[in-house]
């Protein structure tokens, strides 16, 4: 079953061009250049500027190591898990802060009991990051992974379809994402989780979650996933260095912690470890960069005045909609998704006698970056990825296919 | 064999009262409270806030994600690699960044091909997070743990006797700290790796270096210690979230990386994964918040301009053992060292009837705390930690010792 998005006929706030201006001068990002990268990383608000730097004046005002702010930083950290939680639709006690994405994929990767002839199963649009992780632990326990394919009958074939059709016996994992980072697919992670968890031997379904936080509408708890890792620093416009992972709490004390640190342990009256944190926190490790913390927050504060996330996702669609007609009128030009695109992001392939052709792919993004237009290549398929957000204007998006448009006639 | 450093009668140039202030005047945190919690983590100097903040804007202004900016966070993260390198003595090739110390000890600690029997020798001098590591490699692979005493016979016994007493055949791993957080005491590296190496069947060497890097002087090519996970946030005085770990270029190739994601691996024309890098990179993850390395090299640049490793040291031993000689002529207080510091942590109970008593010394910190002064508790042993760095003034000390002796009498 595919799902369809309905997202036309909606009216938005921030379709009010007085107002989205107002809100893209926020961005310092903006003011200098076109950005299309926000799958790589999202600008940051000067708003998010400032409250990394006020955080970082407050922690050597008062500190930086006493009482007062560790009292502080401990707060600050559960504010975080709780604003993460809202907006992922979950509890907070089940959030944990990581440093990135990968490293919330590899906790419930490395925490899982492997047995040797386990089975591990994979869509073919995963990063490669996530990839090798996978087959060290392949190698080390004797687990075997493959792979289904997502790209062979894109836009035609049923997602559930293909994975149901390569789920074996010993499958006890499936690794995902919910909105891949090559074709910008959204993939049905509820009945996925679903069809996972109705087997004979239930699978569990780990997500990669970089390109769907903060640009899906969420509600983890409802999905039922398992595990769900993300970051802040691509569609919510946070700074890099902060993520975290949500693990269904149901399966709290079957993932063990990994790498292990402080604060992810309690300990007796000598200071002596006796177990884990109760909650998400027992993932946690060490010392971090606390004052990304308040850039994060203050990145939230801002969307959050721009309709709810159903609203921004319909607007974000719209204008991928929009890019996605242009881009199909350029000749040479080939998208890899052949119905609207689903999400911000649009990869495209330039052809030279009916095949991509990766050095040009090369070549335009260096143009257009002289030329002040933020793309990425990617090499699994050859494309170039053009990603939109809410407040991307539809100017840009005609300056940005004139410019394309320019470059192939040049 | 104890290893005695002489420190007595150096001229320095940081002993200039003028030249001192102006240095000290250099950190925000310096300027409205005695600091003693170095070893929890250090101020930042005004230059290292300012470069974070620049890099921040930098990122902003030319990207955050595009190629300009993706080639200078590179050449940052190699210039980073190598100032570390300079301070610990070792080629840059041999350092991975990472978020912490602790992290840095779950690399080795994860990466080794542990058998079932193996066993890891710990001093009962190390850091709770670190335990716990053990203990869960401990748990899964049937690994067994044990520890040597240092605290018992403190300034009498040799670390390499009490060590070498507790070795056993199958013993894989030490785990020590190069500077024990709650004693302070420094222990001979090279003498206990050269006694590990020497073994018939060699044990390595990990070591928690979040005291010793930025308080010693260091040359780890030298000390043929195998792994040296340290932190830039504590004697540094750079930013929380940025640490490293030096492996031994001879074991890169035996450390299998564990967490895993694109910043360690290599890939070929299709972006699939193909192997590891061929130096430390290949135990960094991903994305982190590369703004901190602006910030740690700006905190190193304003150390090197304070003498050298050794003077910086030397000044630290001086003033360590000023307020260790202070503490003696307290009643009710007993430092946990019977012989002058080696290092700038001076730990210390609080007696009564005879016995340690902790109420009184989170008591102690509170109330100093609330006065200005920043110390923390330990709870293994139980006691004051009091740390001293190269600008620490003597006033400041005689101003806490008053501080102390007033608390104790009130």
């Amino acid at each position: 079953m595919l799902v369809v998005y309905v997202y036309e006929s909606v009216s938005l706030v921030s379709a009010d061009p007085a107002a989205l201006d107002s809100l893209r001068q926020q961005f310092p990002a903006l003011t200098n250049k076109a950005y299309f990268n926000y799958g790589g990383q999202g600008p940051m608000p000067q708003a998010a500027l400032e409250a990394i730097q006020r955080a970082h004046w407050k922690i050597q005002q008062e500190g930086p190591f006493c009482g007062q702010i560790n009292r502080w930083l401990q707060q600050q950290a559960e504010a975080t898990r709780q604003l993460m939680a809202t907006e992922l639709g979950c509890p907070a006690t089940a959030i944990t802060l990581t440093e990135d994405v990968t490293v919330g994929c590899n906790i419930p990767l490395w925490g899982l009991e492997w047995q040797a002839g386990d089975h591990i199963l994979l869509s073919d649009c995963e990063h490669p990051g996530v990839i090798a992780a996978v087959q060290e632990i392949c190698r080390r326990f004797g687990v075997e992974t493959s792979q289904f394919s997502l790209l062979d009958g894109l836009d035609q074939r049923s997602p559930v379809e293909a994975m149901a059709a390569r789920l074996r016996p010993r499958t006890r994992l499936l690794v995902i994402s919910h909105l891949t980072w090559n074709t910008g697919q959204v993939l049905p992670l509820a009945d996925m989780v679903r069809y996972c968890h109705d087997r004979p031997q239930p699978v569990w379904v780990l997500v990669d979650a970089a390109q769907s936080v903060g640009s899906l509408p969420l509600n983890l708890t409802a999905s039922e996933v398992d595990f769900y890792a993300f970051t802040g620093h691509k569609w919510w416009c946070g700074p890099a260095g902060l993520g975290g992972l949500y693990v269904r709490p149901a399966l709290c004390d079957r993932i063990h912690p990994t790498f292990i640190g402080w604060r992810g342990i309690t300990t007796d009256d000598q200071g002596q470890p006796t177990g884990w944190k109760p909650n998400g926190q027992r993932y946690e490790v060490a010392t971090s960069d606390y004052a990304l913390q308040a850039g994060l927050q203050a990145a939230l504060s801002l969307h959050q005045q721009w309709g709810s996330a159903d609203q921004r996702y319909q607007r974000i669609c719209q204008l991928s909609h929009y890019l996605w007609q242009q881009l199909q009128t350029l000749p040479q030009i080939r998208c890899l998704r052949q119905v609207p695109p689903e999400s911000g992001l649009v990869s495209f392939q330039i052809l030279a006698a009916g095949q991509p052709a990766p050095s040009q792919h090369v070549s335009l993004v260096q143009t257009l970056e002289s030329q002040g237009f933020m793309l990425r290549t990617l090499l699994f398929p050859h494309c170039v990825r053009a990603c939109v957000h809410y407040f991307t204007t539809e100017a840009e998006i005609d300056q940005l296919v004139g410019a394309i448009k320019t470059a192939g006639s040049a």
